[in-house]
């Protein structure tokens, strides 16, 4: 392996690699090796709960050649995926080695990417039962890939992780309440989580099965389309997809003059973190830059619907994915994760009937105020804590993370996070992008306009983001 | 009163009444002095649950006079509503005078009505809670329009047959389980029950509140939608509206090579009654006579999705709608229905998140089905029974009734119930176009062919339905 550490420097973005394939500089199984390479020269970093053996993943390259790299869209691109959705060969374990077991089948949407010419490297660690933002409710974890002191954010954690630190070109997560965001803004990174339904999640360990959905984690957020441009649409595997999966809503939202709605001052919050509040309000500088005029929202209705996730009824669905097992292996499950699941028992079917009625007269209310703009910004994560701090409050500090998350999949919203700024103390912070639904594609159209103006570096590597 | 007798024959469909207001033969104020001889003349027939005092509605007629004609889409035209719709100064029952109590504000729907011109006559029996589709769930209740030894179907019961007997012009209902159109094919009527959600149900007794919808009960599908154009579009007051309430699907049903689907032969069924199976084979060649293909569809996932209704957890939102009032005043509800929301009391919320789950596996086949047809057709009730079969087994024969029915709110479907023959035995039968979200107005479209091409009398009435 060591005559390649040569390509030490290589950012796995997509052009990056694109156009050294293209200009026969690079092959795919140049870049798989270099992979293999850098996860070996980390370590035990708990990013990974297994991966594809090199000599398989080497093959996979090696198989390409075969192929027009045209016909291809994800042509060599080394990616992974959490492990809670399904690889055939590769056990599923959702974070808890107990109960791992080998699917019957690989999820549709990896699928679909294998299919387009990815190369699949391994699965991430995360949250036990994607149940967590912090990204440290399992035995072993990945920490913050600035900051070691710090969460790695979750539940994805280790697929935002891969991302940020170059070891893929990009990754699957899930997205319950935030679990493929908040990972994002804490390592530097793009999480693109699509409306609810329009990406196939057929094959996944499941948490809120009637909104789980699969977001991309990538560099930027151009990497994120060309995925999302291959793993959306219909399936007739899952049974929550939308009507019209394909169809995105055609209202870009115009390059001048635009709206953006932020929290209204009385329910907007960095928990006592200065830093985070500094970089939201450069956040809107550059917004404002682009064209865009800030108006303030009411947020109630958004936190409140939030707070619904975690704390009622609606636990009761997941109590339903993965309950009979946390019942049955109370010592392999994490204890945070045991309790927060079990509070479901309690309700009854009224007491959830109540529940939806009061969400959607919260849901009418919180898109009247969608309606005033052309999308919303938030803090992706309001602040970030060190490991330690959220291990003396697991869940308090926990349910602050998602504050500006939990809502977007409830109502049914496309949000799309993206690197804002890196703070005085060396800390990422981003912002998340929310619209109605099917709105995916003008999110990210914003979203580049903003990733190129914030000039950062990608990731958690030393190079800059530039238009390609 | 008696000068006016010479309206007797008078038909109240609207191209009637207009043609007369147009040609200054008639005033809304004659019309209103000939509805209320009408009833007068009937005398206690249980179609009405409260009358708006005649002298009101006379004024209300009067008060047309200072309105131009052209501006109001239902200048003149007499109407009533079941007695679960809220009007200001009259009492609502919902069925059950021990419940009943004066509202603080009109539906909005009744109140698009009145402002395009509509005369409000009377509030309309009803079964208790909506919660039956026989209309005899009451300790009143009306008999059928063409017999009266016959159930007149509800739970709409008296919308119907005021409409049927040239009581009213039109009427407006509820329909959850099939409300709106069981009784307009046993009084040979049209019934448009619209998808769920673009026609406002703020001011209302709710059964399932997060799918219940207002029906118009009508002579004519023409008449029915003039009054589904002033009632359909966006209401603030209402959290359960669909995101675009306005909105038509465009795709209209072709001329001619059309696709209609009907069940197929294991899952149809008309209870052995001879009588409505030759009805529905009638009616399947006129359809074909219009230049439509008829083909099998399997119809399996539409009767479970039906019976999930009244069996299991989807139950409890019918006891959140009126559980409370049914504890607290067992003598005065109906022995049946009290039976029936009380079942609902059992279920926890993991049981009601499990058949959601299992709804929306047998959701995704349905509509698959769907996709291979431009419409679906089923018997609107697959058969009609006497009243005295009925309270011999009140509950088996009124889920008989709902075979062919339960299932399209759940499925978020418009439907539209048209008269298709008179059997050999004076009763009147009716089949039922099925269609997806929002394609209300493309069923209409067809439904007016069909009614146009099936030359029935209207209503109860003597006078044949003819292209006017």
């Amino acid at each position: 392996m060591n005559v390649m550490r040569h390509l030490q420097g290589l950012s796995l973005d997509f052009n990056s690699l694109n156009k050294a394939y293209r200009a026969n500089t690079l092959t795919p199984i140049d870049v798989v090796r270099e992979v293999y390479g850098r996860i070996h020269d980390r370590g035990t970093d708990f990013v990974w709960t297994c991966l594809v053996p090199e000599s398989q993943a080497l093959a996979a390259a090696q198989a390409l050649a075969r192929h027009d790299p045209a016909q291809m869209p994800l042509y060599g691109l080394p990616f992974a995926v959490k492990d809670n959705i399904h690889v055939l060969g590769l056990k599923t374990t959702a974070g808890c080695p107990a109960y791992g077991h080998y699917p019957a089948k690989t999820a549709t949407v990896v699928q679909k990417l294998l299919d387009a010419g990815a190369i699949l490297i391994g699965k991430n660690s995360m949250d036990q039962f994607a149940t967590g933002l912090v990204g440290i409710r399992s035995a072993g974890y990945p920490v913050n890939s600035f900051d070691s002191e710090y969460i790695p954010g979750g539940s994805s954690s280790g697929s935002a992780v891969a991302v940020a630190t170059g070891l893929v070109s990009f990754s699957l997560g899930s997205d319950t309440g935030g679990s493929g965001r908040i990972p994002a803004a804490l390592n530097n990174i793009v999480g693109l989580k699509p409306t609810p339904g329009i990406i196939s999640t057929a094959g996944m360990v499941y948490a809120n099965r009637s909104f789980d959905c699969v977001p991309i984690f990538a560099l930027t957020c151009r990497d994120a389309k060309q995925v999302f441009d291959v793993a959306v649409g219909a399936d007739s595997d899952d049974p929550f997809m939308r009507e019209n999966p394909n169809y995105s809503a055609r209202s870009e939202i115009p390059a001048s003059g635009f709206i953006i709605g932020i929290p209204d001052k009385a329910n907007r919050t960095f928990f006592g973190d200065q830093r985070a509040e500094k970089s939201f309000h450069h956040a809107i500088h550059l917004i404002k830059d682009l064209g865009g005029e800030i108006v303030e929202i009411d947020f109630c209705a958004f936190a409140t619907i939030g707070s619904m996730l975690f704390d009622g009824p609606i636990l009761a669905e997941r109590l339903v994915s993965c309950g009979e097992f946390i019942e049955n292996h109370r010592h392999d499950v994490h204890p945070v994760v045991g309790a927060i699941v079990n509070k479901a028992k309690s309700y009854s079917a009224v007491d959830l009937v109540k529940e939806y009625h009061r969400f959607r007269q919260l849901m009418s209310t919180a898109y009247a105020e969608l309606r005033k703009v052309d999308a919303l910004i938030v803090p992706t994560a309001g602040t970030i804590y060190k490991i330690k701090t959220v291990e003396a409050d697991p869940i308090k500090l926990n349910a602050n993370m998602g504050y500006y998350s939990y809502f977007a999949n409830l109502l049914q919203l496309a949000a799309l996070a993206v690197p804002a700024a890196l703070r005085d103390d060396g800390l990422p912070f981003g912002i998340c992008f929310l619209a109605g639904p099917q709105q995916d594609l003008a999110l990210v159209a914003l979203g580049e306009r903003f990733q190129t103006a914030a000039r950062l570096p990608l990731g958690a590597t030393r190079i800059r983001y530039a238009e390609h």
